[in-house]
């Protein structure tokens, strides 16, 4: 027997880029679909890099019918409905602005610009097209880890009471050999900034999400602590070889501030790629008068919950498995303790970008969110520069 | 630009059954060749069911051309390579046999079966047919999990010495409540056994795999703490709802055991529905002269390590995040730190299987391995059944 | 200004032993008074060794004023109120059997006998004493554990509900290497067991005493992994250092067992000198209808809690810091989170000892409780024996 | 026999304040000698507080001979050798003053001082002092964790490398509750500062102690979450009941700042009483270019430590119970994996204390490690009264 049900209208995607986020994106694209309803049948059509060969290699993997080498082409391509951007930070500008005049909806990845004035520019141009029914969305996945999810619930909930501390850090160590080379990410060219807005932003990010406070102003430190690198001869992904040559870093290594909120609380932050044997260690506490939460992306299946309105002898941590059908999109996967990957934060994410296209809505984070993160980061580079002075975020809402 | 790489000879899939293991092996098919250089390029050509509703809407979600309902006809099928059977256990033994017998390679769920002679039936069917180049495998998922693979392999190595103890329990406890309904794996006919199969099953075959010991004898207890449930409305995965009639449970609830192996270690063995707050534990322990491993799947992405080689001042159990590219499976994922899911160990055992199947080499694990797994579960009945005496398992390798 | 407020009336004690437990004891004599209300005030007045000049060494540093070096004498003194028995196993019986007939209170450190007759006759004789106001009591000290103290306490008052499954394992590693020292614990003469009755009674004890339930049978299986050792040089506490001249271990250097309780619940126990890595892992674990514990005292300021009776979203494992004054034995201590040793089980034991004398009443785990835990004992070795035969413990209470 | 081993010369101790530290350290004078050969014999000769009464309680459990209620008197008493601080701050200077003036040996609690003038001029007259023989120590009592011992020795044998990170926090909540009253800690006059020299202290001396880095620099905030609090009616330790009244909190609730030290590493730094479920969470970690620590002292027998210069595959954070006898002060204790307590670091303190002048060399930390903790202090102050401006500690060594 053939099956003959109706397939939903389809949603043809060009994906620019192909590499970490460019693979992680594809596979989302395609399982977004088989575990949640969308009311649009989304397809990579499209895959753009700037080399034939190894975009053909991805399309032929991922089955994807076509393959570019230049963005402005795709971003013209008629049959194209969404433009995916997963290039590094100093292309997210243009494209998404020739994306969104060109009537495409975009998903762009984090951060969202690499300056201030970018970002501006892009805001602006997404929320005129915003009204005429395009939709754009910044790729902030660690929102969709279900742990977070259930956690933003709880504060929403009345959980957490007043907030008094907010602690976020996010440890890798990557770069911590000094002969790890230059690749893009250490370059302020084409990052903007090093681990601050690598990964800083994403604890940024969730720190004000999770709480709904906003950050008003930073004190904050940064270091370069290894000056000069080898020249890349290849990269793939967080993994590169060395060339003979050295060239400078221009980003930091790492980051570290202290912050106000607008409700009242204290907050701390620190972002490094040099906390050795931390391998991707997205760390936030909050808390608060009635409870507290704790959470490690190291183990993203947990989410620590304290309840502080009960009796002292029997309150403490607890380590809630974030895999109940009850909790943020675990209906759709697996029975209790069958726990995710961080892959599935991506196709949470493109669930919730497709849903709110067909239904005509705004999805989160808007680039006014990634705007307004990009005010933190700013802030927390200003302050640097100056000796840690204070620096309001001049956040508005 | 189309792109143009050649693709791989195809293999035709045919999915039997498409709920909890057919979603996840649906999912698995089309992610292996993304992932991993197969040589072949799987595709699910077929789904069965035994409703043609429920099985069209599956087909819809999972881009599957084909829905059938009678699993004799897709096994007759010229068209289909592969036959996957995800079906309660009574089905494996006649549609493994029947699909050996029609030349196509086969994957079946585990356990092998509901008993010891369909086991060896089964095995015997398989051997004859791996002379024709014909493949089949029994799927023990866990076995590709990235850190119990590494596990295998540091056993291998001899970092772990003469091992003394295996400690490896299973527990979850999703049948605690009372009224939760009497699905099928609660009913002799179709599960063949409770607890004991179903999960005890996986930390036989673990406990054999990573040390290299075999099970050479047991003394078990088994209890049915609830014995008489609803029976169900309605079903999906290990979620239930219930109906107002009662029937009894048939399987046990939960099993434990102890165990002798042929190299001299002690092990003991627990499998459990019934381990209030346990979602998912499948956890391992195994000491040895020179180090020890522990491990527990709630942590999937993670092995204690200890090596008792050096002073003793330094040695402890390290957690090692197993994320690393050096680890197996994972240079196919994503940088360090960025764990996987519980979905994942599936696409490893598919990109396995197709691999071999490619190669026309036997899989891992075997038919006979399976007939082993049931060789030990069937000691374990036979103990529990007379008082926990003494039984050998007669394993011959 | 002298103090002079009143001193409660003494309580005169002979402390038989002065090497690890004779220590521990001697400090918790001491410190007892000094954070608990006892109504009598305790003294170490004698100790008594086999070697005048290390008792004299101990004597100095615990300002006891008198050194013996035969426990007869001791015993007959008219002065000595308590007798406190911190020698190996083998001289349990003929001591505590002499103290109590000479009218003296015991406490009588664990396991309480070699043998199941000696436990008979000991326990005999405890209760003849008793009807004459002498008390005794034998040294399970983990029991004082306030973590243990408070999960007996959540059992009690029903959190648990009906139980299911208890899991208890005490882990060692002292023994790993087979250079290490035949010492007295590993000498059949002495020790009575090995593994089972040093550690594995302190499991069983824990088992029953936290849940209420009775052990009523048992299969086991023990081995002796290193079968001849160097003798002792010289020895203190666990550690020691060898001679020449090898002998035969003639106990179990592991035992592994399942159980069956009077109330319906499976079990098993594991008690090991060989659990490379683990350092005094003993590990407790008790699943109910309404919620789970765990326990390791590798933590043993910690509780994990389950509460199963709320939603499944918020339900995982607490981790209670028993630091709390609402916590057994904690308003004695310091402010929450400033935790206990492993000590303070010890001042525990013995200011509930002092307060049993103080009020004439009958000390727990009395005698006959120890009696209880060697029937266990008893059957496991039988059990053993024979090939792991289904072994009942005839307990009757 | 009645034992007569010579005695140690005494060591005559007046204790002022009787208290939470009263008692530790009433504790810990007792203790020491038993488990530490110290060439001198401590003992407590006079207790001193304000309140006759209590005072007499407390000397008659801790077999104190003397009472007294005037510090002035005690410090004069020439049969004193040692004066023991464990009153609030506003008493550590005069009492020091006098003790130092009069010939005493100083142990005096941390923080040194309520100001950095106080802390200068008992710098002065403690190392004056010193020239006559007597000597002084301040009482950080946390570096004398086993685990944090080790730490330093770690770090000190090269085993970190070039450090980048340190990152401490010391969390607890015990004053969350509103109406939790104004004891002497939530008030300027008598306690100097709040968290900051409460708990701070203890990160901050941690953090120079374990890396021989010096702190240069600081931007911090403070705050005050409540800030009106009932007065108190009785009060204990931590604990304390509520009148009817109500005052103002004149001290910070929570402190956060960030730091450079002499060497270029980065420093985070929290100390808070609303850490809501964190009831004693000293907690630091140290990442450097060869491995990394981490700790807590709600795991205080525990540290990890990771390797970074092995294979990636086997890199981790290494669980290391530091209870072996190679680990500091541990062969005076119990075997390995029978923990220690929060007492057992006075002990060791007060071993250390009474060694020193036995042997007549400065003990550590001196009161010039007091004051540089005093110098980050003020400057941590400085800056959160400046909107966090950037303040330099000037220390100088
Ligand atoms: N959401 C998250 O957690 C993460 C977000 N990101 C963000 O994703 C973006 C991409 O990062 P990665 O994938 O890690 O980088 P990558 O270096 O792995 O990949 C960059 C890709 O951009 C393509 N590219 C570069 N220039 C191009 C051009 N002119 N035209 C077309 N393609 C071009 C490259 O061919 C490559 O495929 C960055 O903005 C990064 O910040 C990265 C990692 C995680
Ligand atoms: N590797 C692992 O860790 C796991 C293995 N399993 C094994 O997978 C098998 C399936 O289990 P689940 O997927 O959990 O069960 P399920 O109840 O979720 O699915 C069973 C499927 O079999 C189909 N089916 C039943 N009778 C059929 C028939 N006559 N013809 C065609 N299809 C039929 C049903 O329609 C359903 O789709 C079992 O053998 C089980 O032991 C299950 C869970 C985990
Ligand atoms: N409650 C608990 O957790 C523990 C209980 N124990 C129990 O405590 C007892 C003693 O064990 P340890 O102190 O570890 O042994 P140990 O070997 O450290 O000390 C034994 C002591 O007995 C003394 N002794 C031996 N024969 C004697 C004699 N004839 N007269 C006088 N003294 C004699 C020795 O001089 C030595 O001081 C054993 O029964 C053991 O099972 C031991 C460790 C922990
Ligand atoms: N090393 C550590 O980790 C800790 C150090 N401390 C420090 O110890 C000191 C005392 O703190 P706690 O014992 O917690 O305070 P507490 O409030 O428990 O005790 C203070 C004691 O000082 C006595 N006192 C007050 N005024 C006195 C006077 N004029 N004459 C004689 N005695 C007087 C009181 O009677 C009371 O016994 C403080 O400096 C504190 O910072 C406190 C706790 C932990």
């Amino acid at each position: 027997m053939k099956q003959m049900h109706s397939q939903a209208p389809s949603l043809r995607v060009a994906l620019i880029g192909h590499s970490f986020m460019g693979t992680i994106h594809a596979q989302a694209w395609q399982s977004a679909p088989r575990f949640f309803e969308l009311g649009l049948k989304p397809e990579v059509a499209v895959v753009c890099g700037r080399n034939d060969d190894a975009a053909s290699v991805f399309a032929t993997k991922f089955d994807i019918p076509q393959v570019e080498n230049d963005w402005r082409k795709v971003v013209a391509d008629p049959s194209v409905d969404v433009v995916d951007i997963c290039t590094p930070g100093h292309l997210h500008s243009p494209i998404a602005l020739a994306a969104l005049a060109a009537g495409k909806h975009v998903l762009c990845e984090k951060p969202l610009s690499n300056s201030l004035g970018e970002a501006e520019e892009m805001t602006a141009a997404a929320e005129a097209a915003q009204e005429r029914g395009i939709q754009s969305m910044v790729g902030y996945s660690y929102r969709r880890t279900p742990a977070l999810a259930h956690a933003r619930q709880l504060v929403s909930e009345g959980k957490i009471g007043r907030i008094f501390h907010i602690r976020a850090v996010y440890l890798q160590d990557w770069i911590v050999d000094e002969e790890f080379p230059l690749v893009w990410r250490l370059q302020r060219e084409h990052a903007g900034s090093g681990a601050l807005g690598d990964i800083g932003a994403h604890v940024v990010d969730l720190a004000q999400y999770l709480t709904g406070h906003h950050i008003t102003g930073v004190s904050a430190l940064t270091e370069t602590f290894v000056k000069t690198r080898p020249l890349v001869a290849s990269s793939d992904g967080l993994s590169a070889t060395a060339s003979d040559e050295r060239g400078s870093v221009t980003v930091d290594d790492a980051a570290v501030f202290i912050a106000r909120t607008d409700k009242g609380a204290l907050a701390t932050f620190e972002a490094s790629r040099f906390a050795t044997g931390r391998k991707n260690a997205l760390r936030i506490e909050i808390n608060g008068a009635r409870g507290s939460l704790a959470f490690d992306f190291e183990s993203m299946n947990e989410l620590w919950v304290q309840d502080n309105t009960g009796s002292r002898a029997s309150s403490g941590f607890s380590r809630i498995l974030v895999t109940e059908p009850e909790h943020p999109y675990m209906d759709a996967w697996w029975p209790a303790g069958h726990g995710l990957g961080y892959e599935h934060t991506f196709v949470h994410e493109i669930a919730d970008f497709v849903r709110n296209i067909a239904a005509g809505t705004q999805p989160s984070p808007s680039f006014r969110d990634g705007l307004a993160i990009q005010r933190v980061l700013a802030a927390v580079e200003a302050s640097a520069q100056a000796n840690a002075v204070w620096t309001a975020t001049n956040y508005e809402f």
